[in-house]
């Protein structure tokens, strides 16, 4: 009861009501200012860029930045006036959403959503002509294990607890190791996940994050908005996006000598922008680099089902540490995953859950009391999210047809990867490294000095210069590589490889077509 | 373009690649500490309580709080020793969450909902069967306003066009004033929308936002998170939980005095945890003062549907400010709605938006900004909201049914809102406003000495004292007032009217028998 003690302790020491507004909870009344900064600063104060939180002002977003406004202008245009442009539809390759493209969602896990979401259908017959009987059986079992089937009401504030004993079996069964449904924290798709985490660490700007370089702009946004320090690490190029630990040392240190604390590590794999599948060997060295720097390993495992090549396969980071020894008291460890990737890309339901280990008691709690005041995440991501961990398995009435959705799902992305790889390498000064995994790909552009001087003349960084002609020539829509940032001085675009097969060899002429003639217009 | 060439000049200061990390685009890396500084604070720093962000700990949100985890302990006692307690069930009256107290979801909402899901469904012979004409005419209708017909894929960042456009129509026919789909960002439930405001509001602990007391413990646990300061207004318990102005003008100018800039007044209405509904008059001397004072009005309207008494209605601040005249450039104001409330009740969908009118395009961009950051909310729940706001029309198929569905839960609800008021007011030393709104009673406790000693004993405050006690003879889960905020030495609970009716007179008789034997224990 010290929490009630301290609260009354806190009324207490107030005069009685309206004399003095009391100090409340959480959220304290500042009483140091002088007289003359009062004077100055307490007047009415009307919102203008020169007044909101300038957190917010630095936080950028690139995925959704400018360019994609530019894009959205012109699909208007190609509406109200077709023909006003070179060509007849936008292609949306700037984010990671692959049904906006096409891709059809996985019919078992609709199912089983349609029936949760109206459970009358379960006791009519005509449900059976319409629903797969492993759907219906699934989704009673669902409703099951939420109190009163209830699929309208507020969950736990970590989810319903059934579904997170669901998604530590799907764990287990991933990784060898045991799960706890107690470390799993439902969120809304993972970006809330990486807010909570970002919001508990960061005090200041002298805290640090380690984050790779390029990275997905929802870190560097994420640590903007809580006011905190990107201290970057480099992927290294030249070995396909390498993590390399003397790397990670030198910047640990180099922020340390600058006085940042740095409290966390991210690591995103696979990689988003870069697309590496990181090797078991080169996992466990990051693992022994955070335990030994006591770093809160956060580690974005959202492409976890994305895999384009045989010789690599997906660890998670929990499995790595627990394969050397590590338990819960040696190493606090996040993983984030997310239901709008994989093969299933279910980006609108926005599910997604992070498994929280290595955390004392007390500061689990604060983690809750932090999901509370968010009530819970909505109830059909978390079904999802159960779902995506614990899918049909061999025997059930749906596994053949939702196998057969699942792979060509998996194998035509692996096809379209390869094909724009190809096509990226095929330009002329354009080098790209292989997508082993996840959803995109991030060529260097070796642009000519005259493009670069020509963008200057714009005043436009060269890669955004490049991404803008693109889309003004193709209605492609790629996100410059300065939104995820790249070592200074080089180029890259993101490319998604989610546009439908039958739509890329008709994007890869026309990427050749607007970059040859690029090239011959600003030939040094 | 002048973005881009900001961020190339940011990277031209920075000497070549690992030399010098460079800053990265709004994550700033401190280099301004001394050295001494330095070694003291960038060494390995494990995660504990004391080195968490303070503004985690000192958020607190007593809804889901101490006695609600003291509620779901006795819970799993009931389970595993069945007779362990004298009674048999716990009652969660802590939270406006009705469909986890036996609330039915309204059947057109959950059928449409359904349909999105499983849009196959909709070429189906047997769904006739299954759903009504016009909830799979709506489903047609979403799905044609959808981009591809893909719910599956995030949206615009403040939401499905086609969806907002549907509720800004609802918002003109609730209001009589035009409303404009660019005006409405989508979100997942109300909250997040509340956090998103206050990131752009709160610069600092001298940014101060004027809240009621008693408050819905969203507001200072936001207001906590942001690092601002909370400026209390007392609403007059003594005439029903009044707002007056002159109380608004005093904590403003006492707040200015102390040298806070207050950038915002949040009004609760209908009240929460109060139940109050603002008169019309009441109203426009609010939007007067804001529009004077040139602060933002939070207008939180969640409960816009929940009124039960024949000589108040609901009138929204927007429909206020423009029949008083104020257009956008006379007054921010940000309507807060959310499908977790109302006679829907849908908690689990997370649905809900806020109407932002009144700011600047540039600040505008900001906040679409930082929606993009977040990519959008849920598919599911922007359809909800779409639907609440346009729900079935006289004529419809489902019309009947649905309206005697909407007006047997507010018709029920208005019934336990009273039963529950005369219950608390026939209790010894107990007064209770009348619930005209929302879903909650706010008793007030007038302990004796003797309880108030004997809190005082066990380190805790006399309201949570008794909540505790109440839980654990009854099963009944109240918050105490401490939670919400109340005048210094008042003290009160906040019960919920969601019960099922049938419940209630065993509530009621648990309630008495208690607090009779709590009066004669404690008397003075």
């Amino acid at each position: 009861m010290r929490r009630f003690a301290t609260e009354r302790a806190k009324r207490l020491l107030f005069g009685s009501f309206r004399s003095s507004p009391p100090l409340f909870s959480g959220a304290p009344l500042c009483s140091s200012l002088s007289a003359a900064a009062a004077a100055m600063d307490s007047a009415a104060t009307p919102v203008t860029l020169d007044t909101i939180n300038p957190k917010v002002l630095k936080c950028e977003y690139a995925v959704r930045g400018e360019i994609v406004t530019h894009a959205q202008r012109l699909q208007q245009d190609l509406q109200s006036k077709p023909g006003s442009h070179p060509f007849e539809e936008i292609l949306y390759c700037n984010i990671g959403n692959p049904q906006s493209l096409g891709q059809q969602p996985v019919t078992f896990f609709r199912e089983v959503l349609a029936l949760c979401d109206h459970p009358p259908l379960l006791d009519k017959s005509e449900t059976h002509a319409l629903f797969s009987a492993d759907a219906i059986a699934r989704a009673w079992q669902i409703l099951d294990v939420i109190p009163g089937g209830a699929t309208g009401a507020y969950s736990h504030s970590q989810g319903i607890k059934g579904l997170r004993d669901a998604i530590a079996d799907g764990i287990a069964a991933r990784d060898g190791f045991p799960a706890n449904p107690d470390d799993i924290f439902l969120t809304d798709g993972a970006s809330p996940a990486v807010h909570m985490m970002m919001q508990l660490l960061i005090r200041s700007e002298k805290d640090g994050i380690l984050c790779p370089i390029p990275q997905y702009p929802l870190y560097s946004a994420s640590i903007a908005l809580h006011g905190g320090s990107l201290v970057p690490y480099y992927l290294n190029e030249s070995t396909g996006w390498g993590l390399e630990i003397s790397e990670l040392k030198k910047q640990l240190e180099d922020a340390r000598s600058k006085g940042i604390t740095v409290r966390s590590l991210v690591v995103i794999n696979p990689g988003n922008p870069t697309g590496q599948v990181l090797a078991e060997e080169n996992q466990k060295e990051i693992v022994e680099f955070c335990k030994n720097e006591k770093l809160v390993l956060l580690a974005d495992e959202v492409y976890q089902e994305n895999i384009y090549v045989d010789d690599k396969k997906f660890n998670s980071f929990k499995k790595i540490a627990r394969s050397m020894g590590y338990g819960d008291e040696d190493l606090p460890l996040v993983s984030f995953q997310s239901v709008s990737k994989g093969y299933y890309g279910e980006c609108g339901k926005r599910g997604g859950y992070m498994e929280v280990t290595g955390f004392s008691a007390e500061v689990r709690e604060q983690i809750y009391k932090v999901a509370s005041v968010n009530l819970c995440s909505n109830i059909s991501g978390q079904i999802l999210a159960s779902l995506v961990m614990n899918p049909p398995k061999v025997g059930d009435e749906s596994y053949e047809s939702f196998d057969a959705e699942k792979t060509g799902i998996l194998s035509s992305l692996a096809r379209r990867a390869k094909a724009l790889e190809d096509a990226f390498n095929g330009l002329e000064g354009v080098t790209c490294n292989k997508a082993e995994g996840a959803m995109y790909l991030f060529p260097r552009l070796h642009l000519p000095k005259k493009a670069i001087e020509a963008a200057k003349a714009v005043k436009a960084a060269p890669d955004a210069f490049y991404a803008h002609r693109l889309l003004d020539a193709t209605g492609i829509v790629v996100v410059p590589g300065s939104g995820f940032g790249q070592v200074p001085g080089t180029w890259h675009v993101r490319c998604t490889i989610l546009p439908q097969e039958d739509k890329i060899p008709a994007i890869i002429s026309r990427l050749k077509a607007f970059h040859e003639a690029f090239m011959e217009e600003f030939r040094d």
